[in-house]
């Protein structure tokens, strides 16, 4: 079976001990600090802009399968991992739509924070809306 | 330095050569083949949903940090590489938010495909509109 090996290019920072659940219900700020050598390739990220944030879940325990069908907190009933956003998966990728508050060096300060302090961030993407 | 493994999910199917370049501009429809093991992850993805695909670019070659700027194709500027969605990125993940046409086992037949026959999927999850 093939597998892919990924580095962090950053991490989160943030004081906050609370984490709220999810994203969308977080008004939280904190930073994502970019290591140094990849600091050329937040060029064009600005003020104000909404970035797709893809971390690695590093409080996960490793994945059982009886955790493929989970009852999320907020949700009344069993849903297969895919079709949630849980932080127990088969690869535990984390996904987060944050707003750029500002940008200076290597550091994005953020807002809308749902990772633990020391989050390793896999990847930044612009987010794109959907045209519907 | 840390690193993190992940083996495929699963796979994307298509019998098309010409890939769209993204999936906002994509009509061309595929299926979605999950390894079996994992089929009961599936459960609550249905017919109409927007899924959050997250794969590999197995067809990348490895990253060479001259690629922390580059210039798209559609874009006339030199853009860094967590602005842009570009498969050539320090950790080559990549994003693409498909429909669900149909589903049935461990297939999902899916609409929006920018990815090549056989590129390895790692995750799968719900598509979350932004209340702005």
């Amino acid at each position: 079976m093939e597998q892919y090996i990924f580095k962090p290019i950053g991490y989160i920072k943030t004081n906050t001990k609370n984490i709220p659940r999810h994203w969308t219900i977080s008004d939280l700020e904190g930073e994502i600090i970019i290591n140094p050598e990849y600091k050329d390739g937040l060029k064009g990220i600005k003020k104000g802009d909404k970035i797709v944030v893809i971390f690695y879940f590093h409080k996960s325990p490793p994945f059982t399968y009886d955790k493929l069908i989970q009852k999320p907190a907020h949700i009344n009933e069993q849903r297969g991992v895919f079709s949630i956003c849980s932080p127990h998966r088969p690869n535990p990728i984390g996904l987060s739509v944050l707003e750029v508050v500002d940008i200076f060096d290597n550091v994005i300060k953020v807002r809308r924070i749902d990772m633990f302090d020391g989050t390793p961030v896999l990847d930044i993407k612009p987010y794109i809306e959907i045209q519907s």
